[in-house]
């Protein structure tokens, strides 16, 4: 992760922060704060670890705004880059000493490209890359070994398609979007109609669209619409493992973590988080800024900025078999305890008479 | 989606359905109710939106049997075709206009496929496809690029796997099965003896035995048995990103929703339906046609026809901290109103003594 | 699963167990209990089965030392193998009857191999893998079809990587590690700062470290660290689908069931069982020797030792939905008693002045 170095007033540019201390040091690289020395940046977003500062062997530290005392500033070695949100300084940092991979540009002969696929400028494609019958792949674009692109997919510009990943036929990608490994974008929707023997596949025949600047996780799946389309919305980021069903429209900036699942044609606003292992059934909505916790069952529609659970904390096992066997018998406690309450409110108007007698 | 059109009266004979209004309308494709127009079929299920009817403009309409009124159906402007379940009949007319896509029958010579596998007629393997030694494709299946059929395995006829799909060495798929982009067959379950540092692998020398008709989700994962077999039975349909463990029996006709899991062992019995996030213990069964409700946890033997659910549906968030620092509470609670209980029953013991008195 | 046969004295020394009943019998197989035949080897490792015992066709049966009375013994027409722990002797002859399988040791002239990349002796790399540059794979590891491996990426020796296993640049894998189909090992971690419109990704710049003797199951997800390492320790055993985040840390000897996932930068011990569909918060600590039940969510750090859950156990549907409904209410619930013991608590005193009087 070592580039060439840049002086702390050249960071400061790019962050719109505030150099306290040295500000012509130059930095090449980002550690953690454990983990740094001469020429690396840091930062501190929590408070918690101020102590660490006078410790921190980094020659500069990104903290918020107006955050350190002058007292602390006076034990703290390294020079301090005050920003407005010091995680968002360090990610735009790292970006910097991280820069995108470059590819080479180059189409390998070991893939498999349709004669009537269409391939922009500057694109990366790998060996054993598959790119189906008029699909067009976007400028800059890179496809790295095992993708798939279906008949007529389409691939936005400046997009990272990691290893394995498959676009079905006919589904869309926009810009700047990246897939991880073994998604799996435009898989049939699980759709069938009838029972048992006489149950028949409904076909499916949408497509997905997903968005500009969409991220999305490992092996997540995202299936085609029946009828219509699926859609991820722009800029939104989808963990590892999630499955989003068919007909499903995510709106933008959207946060979904690793092992949710949405059901069919569920509709989820925009700005929305979902936790880790979220259930969401079929043909609800989710409000705009809604925030639903980890492992979570969502039944019902949901407003928007709603913030909503359902998950429990571990106890003690055997102590949590006993809450176990009981919580069946809710409804028989509630019962015992409104019968009760009606006996004492017997009791108390019979006092209440023989007092008045 | 525009297929050569049919007529109504075409259309009608094949769902075995009555045109009511002119059955010689040709329709050429399938659309949501929302987006139809002129020479499109679309369906309608659900009575909450009869009143989309009269501003539909669908050339027809399936809808179920002696459904719509004479009075409703004078403001139609669509044909009706009348049929026992509309959204069977739905599901068979999509399929006339979207017919399973022919493949080229052809071979790819960037495809690796052993000397001694044995391929049918009018099989279609794409580039970058590994077939193993002694390994059969039955007569017009497709194998997409990346797929992965390992030694002894053995694919039916009329079978379609996905791009990326594994069947490892030995396992068996029966006719017109389809698999999902990323399905994994035949990985060894997680079986191991003994404890810590004295762990040891059980070998998995056991297969996967998927029967006819079997469709199976995106990244879906189904491991080989220890000793014996894993089964899939005949029509069951899987969704995406399910855990089908070692050893496990799935009869005909189930389904199982996305994110399921089964663990080691489990028998589950033929129309059973189990829901998106349900966890099944290892070594019970799972009687026909029961019924097992989103997010729950199977960890008994369940009979034939249940229902059961243990999923928890999103409460507001500061409330259901409160419902979860008082849940293992629980038992304390009964308690106290158990002594709660006694008390009273005391008192209404004294009271009737002194009544008495 | 037939190989050359051993006498039970060849066996009864690899498992250091005591033969009771003909040392000299060939055993060709491991079976189970059920199909098993003259030349089979079984096993009992419950209780529940000795009565199976009289009919069983087997050669020889793994046993418990001195579980079998004499009384018994008699009426069982197979030798007895006497070992520790059955299970275990089990695992170790089912080893000898099916080795691991040799592969061949060649390199095929369909894979995409960097010239800068290092591969040592014996290794066997199939068709349409590909080896980024400067990676190194070890001796006698098995590389199966569409495995990548990316740049500087390191492979130790004895490894075996199944079908479309993904490697990211920069990860290392230990000494006779297993993964199996589809896993992703070093995919971006989940990491942004900011927020909707202005979310920035954080380029995730660190590596996955996995440890000697690991195995990981079909379709998991290892994220790389943000900075630093995510690491899997030695002995670790991860079942199919489970998400671990970047910089999770999991110590030696941890088995992790199906489903789990955990959630970033939380460290886990080594011997830890969390059982299947288990989800783990970010940022905390699981001690030791920890055991998690199935589904329980961990929202807090856990001692070494500890036994926790928080899975609920399916019930009939329809008295479960009043235990739905009636959960939120619980603090109402409490609220309701605790005035009815108060009320109570005042008559019973009443009572005893009453009595004074």
């Amino acid at each position: 992760m070592t580039a060439p170095g840049k002086t702390l007033a050249e960071l400061a540019r790019v962050v719109d922060g505030k150099v306290i201390g040295d500000d012509g040091i130059v930095i090449d690289r980002v550690s953690a704060i454990e983990e740094a020395g001469p020429g690396s940046v840091t930062f501190l977003a929590n408070s918690r670890y101020y102590s660490h500062l006078n410790r921190c062997r980094a020659s500069a530290v990104i903290v918020g705004r107006n955050i350190i005392s002058d007292e602390l500033r006076s034990g703290i070695p390294a020079a301090l880059l005050e920003v407005a949100d010091p995680y968002v300084g360090f990610a735009k940092i790292l970006q910097i000493f991280s820069p995108i991979e470059r590819y080479d540009g180059t189409i390998s002969a070991q893939a498999a490209i349709n004669a009537d696929a269409v391939v922009a400028e500057a694109v990366t494609i790998f060996p054993h890359v598959f790119v189906g019958a008029r699909a067009k792949i976007g400028a800059r674009s890179v496809l790295f070994p095992g993708v798939f692109i279906g008949d007529d997919a389409v691939i936005g510009s400046d997009c990272i398609l990691h290893p394995n990943v498959v676009v079905r036929h006919g589904c869309s990608i926009g810009d700047r979007v990246i897939l991880h490994a073994g998604v799996v974008v435009g898989s049939d929707g699980f759709g069938y109609a009838g029972r048992s023997e006489g149950r028949v596949k409904i076909p499916q025949v949408g497509v997905v669209e997903i968005h500009d600047d969409v991220e999305i996780g490992a092996n997540t799946t995202i299936d085609r619409a029946a009828l219509g389309k699926t859609i991820i919305g722009r800029g939104s980021k989808i963990d590892n493992l999630v499955q989003i069903a068919h007909n499903v429209v995510i709106g933008e900036h959207t946060v979904i973590a690793a092992q949710a699942g949405i059901a069919g044609s569920t509709k989820i606003g925009k700005d929305v988080i979902l936790a880790g292992q979220v259930g969401v059934v079929n043909h609800i909505q989710i409000g705009d800024g809604a925030i639903i916790g980890p492992q979570s069952g969502v039944a019902q529609t949901v407003a928007a900025g709603a913030m909503l659970s359902s998950g429990l904390a571990a106890a003690p096992h055997r102590e949590w078999l006993k809450v176990m066997a009981l919580l069946p018998q809710l409804p028989k406690l509630w019962n015992l305890v409104r019968a009760l309450e009606k006996k004492v409110e017997g009791f108390a108007q019979g006092v209440e008479k023989d007092n008045r007698r």
